[in-house]
Formats: C-alpha cells, structure tokens, sequence
C-alpha cells in the first residue's frame, strides 16, 4: 500500500510531540473515561489533519508551540465527530475494532464526544489566536449543519451533483479547511498565502471524500475495517451512486435500495457489483484527480521551500490510498 | 409562585437584546435546522444562567457587549446540554412540550446539540477574552464528565453524599461558576472579586440542584414540565433519596426499584410518597439554604451597588421556586 512514511519522517519529531498531547488528554482521574479516551486516542487512524497543520505552518514564522496545540485541537475535533457519527449511524466497527458505542452504549458514546469536543476547544484556546479559536467554532458549526442535512436526506433519491458538494464540503472539507488555513494563520502569512492553503485544504476534502465514497464500494472490509457498502446501508447517497443512478435509471439496485423494495442485501451487493464493474469508478477518480489539481494549483505561489512538494505528495496519496 | 420579575426589570433592555441574538440563532439557510433552533430557543427556559453573566459584569467596568455576547454563549451551552441530556436520557418531555428527540429522532437531537455547542463558542469566542474562552471549553469538559459519572452510576446505590456532592458541582454548578466568573473577569473586577462572584456561582449552582432534585418528588408533572420521578426513572441516585435511604433502610422502594425487585411502578409511586411524608424533604432544603447562604456570605466586600441585593434575591429564588 502506498504511505505516509516519507511524510512523516519529514516532521516525525512534531507527530511525536502530537501522540504524547493526545496521549496525556487520557490521563484523567476518573478510570472509566480514562478508558474510553484511552481507547478512541490510542488507535488512531493517518493523522491526516494534523499533519496538514504542521505542514500549513512552516511557510513563515514557524511557532511550533501553538501548531502543535492547534494540530491536537483538530485531531481531537475529528476524533469527537467520528464517535458521534458512529453513535447516530448505530455503526459497530471503525479501523477494524468496534465503536465506542458498541462498547460502552449510546449514552456514554454522545458524552465522550462532547467531552473530546471541550478537549479540542482548550487546546485551540493554547493558540491564544482569536482568529483561529473562531474558525474553530464556526467549522463545527459547519460540520453539524452538514451532518443534518444527510441525516435529513437518508434515503433520499432526489439529491443533485451540488447537494453533494455542499454536503461533503461540510462535513469533511471544513474541517480540512480549519487545519490549513489555521495552520497559515498562526504561521502569520499573508492574505494571499493563508487563501492558498484554505483553498488546498478546501479542494483537498473534497478530494478525500470523493475517494472515501468510492472506497466504499471498492475496498476490501480488511482495508476499510468496516463493512463494504456502509454509506448505502446508512441510506447515504454518495457520488457513485448518484452516477450509478444516471447510467441505468432502470430498476437499479441502489433505487430499490432505498425504497425498500425486494431483499435489501441483494440489492446493496448489486450495487457494489455494479460500481465496481462499470466507468463509474474512474469517473469518481478524474473528479477527486480534478479537486486535487485546484488543491495544488496555487501552491508555487508559496515561498518555496520542501514543504511545497510535501502538500502536492499528500495530495497524491490522498487519490492513491486504499483506505 | 414566586417569580423573577422585579429581577427582569432590573436588566429589561439586555434581556430583550439577548432573546433578540437567540433568536439570531435560529435565522439559518437550511429550513429543517432553523425549525429545531427556533423550537428549542424560543420558549425558553427562566434564562438564569444569562443573567447571572450580566448581574456578575455589573460591579466593574460594564462592558455591555461582551457581557450580552457572553450571556448567550452560556444560555446556548446550557440548551445544548439539556438537548443532549434528553436524548441520552430518552426523555420524552421538558418544559411541558415533546423534547428534540422524541419529535426529530435521536440522531438529529445529537447533531442539534453539536450544532449549538458551536454557536455557544462563536458567541463565547466574540468576547475576545481568552480566559473566559479557556474556561468555556474547561466548562464543557467538567459538565460532560460529570454527565459521564452519572451515566457510569446509574442504578448503583453505593454511592456517597460526597460523590452525589462532586457530580452536581460538575453538571450544574460548573456552568453557574462559568456565568458569574466570566461576568466578573469580562469587567475587569480584581481577583478577589472574581473569587467571590465564583464562589457565589458554585454555591448557587449547588443549591440549585438540590432543590431540582427535591422537586423531582415534591413538584406537580405541571409545574415541572415533566413526569415527577424522573430522575429515579433514570437511575440517578439524587440527594432526597440517599436520605431515604439512609432513613428506611430495610425494603426501601428506592433500593427495590434500582435493583427491579418487584412492580417497579408501585416502587416509585411509594419512593416519592415517602418522601413527600418524611423530613427528608426539609433535610435537604436545609443544605440547599445553607450552600445558598454561603453563596451570599462575601457579597457585602464587592462594591455597594443594588445589584448585590440583587444576587441575594436570585438565591433566595432559587430555594423557594417552585419549577
């Protein structure tokens, strides 16, 4: 599988400082939520977002104390997300191990977010920036918003091209968004420079869920560590299926997923056939291919310096993954 | 009943610009969530917590709009707390009308509440005060963990005075002491002053629930907007019944109804007679007038202005209410 290694040897000392942050917000009192933190931290999945902090902040004044604050903060945000949208998708597997939910039950799952999501709040309070605390703030904001409009729109067959974007540009982009433009913004780089990484960070979620979407139909449940076909199973229209549905508008099987109509696992698993076996795949590809060019475009505008071809690495790992 | 209305009057004109920037809240793009804020801010509570901000700014400099900014933020956090609660709780009624999630569904009550801890941080973040905003997140933590110990304990009847103490100062005080301190230090009162104000919070935020705790057996379903009983519906071991406990300890229905022995119904009709006909109900308004008095015990070193007549009058409210 392609990796992040060369990544994160190139700021393996900042990624060491970011595990022992997380690591010592599971050291509280209290044994129990010890535990859950212990459990939801210690895993972790590619530390995507706070890497793109790191990498967004070394274009100027280097302030390593409050980008690796700022990094915690976003990773414990995204970690605070996935519980709660594990605990409202009844999901009981993530990164091959069982939700949060699953262990300890609803109650304690919702808890434990709010919780992480206090946490991610005290330490983007350590950047004392006003600016980025806001952003922090309002990309939450951004992200519940986005989040109910899918939980509204399950099963929904009547969603444009643009509702998706908007969608995923919610739940996913901003928050892509938040660690680069925060990541600029605590770096004090220019207008013009913090726009750049806001827009890499914008096109660069749009890319990354565009491939999650596809991954969900052609990964392996080993890869994934969840099961294959999670998001229509959620009643979650993704971009594969939208074009699924444009290409055979005839008793397809997502359609007859959705309305309920004949065996419902027969009709998910011809979903995924179908996907996998037609150009729907590579159109989703071109598309997420596209979103990284525009993450990229701007990037020789940047003071050129390694870090540069750093963001344009990530970009291509983040298209090439298999999970 | 008694009422806060002298109180009102007191500070009419910011009441109404806070109701106004609630009401802010809910003016959204995406129709189905504008219908959940508007549903869940409108008809309020008594907006206590707000009002402890703007009577604790009142002694230094009187910074109007970071004080409003502020009142909202923790009335938002409060709403978002409860909407939480009630989920986690499958609660079916507050206030006298159907709570989020029984009329929206659990997942979308979660969101909703995710949503408006964001806008709570927007607001929160427009003071431009960086303790306060420390202490916000700090307050959103204590709260959850609190929540968590009662989740971890419910229908557990070992539990001391001591931790019943601890998990209130946790879910209720804390956001009382997050009212008054972020008033005091938002004014720029002296440290001494900001201690006495917090102090004032904690030790009103304290008798507070325990009088929430009384009511749960001594209030009418009318008055309290919700079935009498509810907290031991839910397992919540609460101060009124430790006593009963305590007092009865042979075939206490309290102790049958947490270990389902016997007609669990029967149970907790008989736990809240008994406790109704006991001295129990008197035991605890005495602590409760007792943390109440020592809320009030340093008010008289802050400056002699009628707004300390004023706290003194909200603690003498909030044992005699009866809602």
């Amino acid at each position: 599988m392609l990796s992040l290694d060369s990544i994160y040897q190139s700021i393996q000392e900042e990624l060491t400082k970011i595990e022992e942050n997380l690591q010592s917000v599971s050291e509280v009192a209290f044994d129990r939520l010890s535990e859950m933190l212990d459990y939801s931290l210690k895993v972790g999945g590619k530390r995507i977002r706070p890497i793109l902090t790191l990498l967004s902040g070394r274009f100027y004044d280097y302030e390593r104390d409050s980008l690796l604050a700022m990094a915690v903060a976003v990773e414990l945000l995204h970690t605070a997300t996935l519980i709660h949208d594990d605990t409202i998708d009844k999901s009981s597997v993530r990164r091959g191990r069982l939700t949060v939910n699953e262990v300890w039950g609803e109650d304690k799952a919702v808890l434990l977010g709010d919780y992480l999501f206090a946490k991610a709040g005290e330490f983007c309070a350590h950047t004392g920036n006003l600016r980025v605390i806001t952003l922090f703030s309002q990309t939450l904001a951004i992200i519940s918003n986005g989040e109910l409009h899918q939980a509204f729109n399950a099963f929904n067959l009547e969603q444009t091209r643009q509702q998706y974007l908007q969608r995923i540009s919610s739940k996913t982009a901003s928050l892509f968004v938040l660690a680069t433009e925060a990541g600029a913004v605590l770096s004090r780089a220019p207008e013009e420079s913090v726009e750049i990484l806001s827009d890499y960070g914008h096109n660069l979620g749009l890319a990354f869920q565009i491939v999650d979407d596809v991954l969900d139909f052609i990964g392996t449940e080993e890869d994934l560590g969840k099961p294959v076909g999670s998001d229509l199973a959620q009643g979650t229209l993704t971009l594969p299926a939208m074009l699924l549905l444009k290409r055979y508008p005839e008793d397809n099987p997502v359609q007859m997923f959705f309305q309920k109509q004949g065996d419902p696992e027969y009709n998910k698993k011809q979903a995924i056939e179908l996907v996998r076996d037609s150009s729907v795949v590579q159109e989703c590809y071109d598309i997420a291919t596209e979103y990284c060019a525009r993450a990229c475009r701007d990037l020789d505008k940047l003071p050129d310096i390694p870090t540069r071809r750093t963001l344009a690495e990530l970009a291509d790992y983040v298209i090439r993954r298999n999970r």
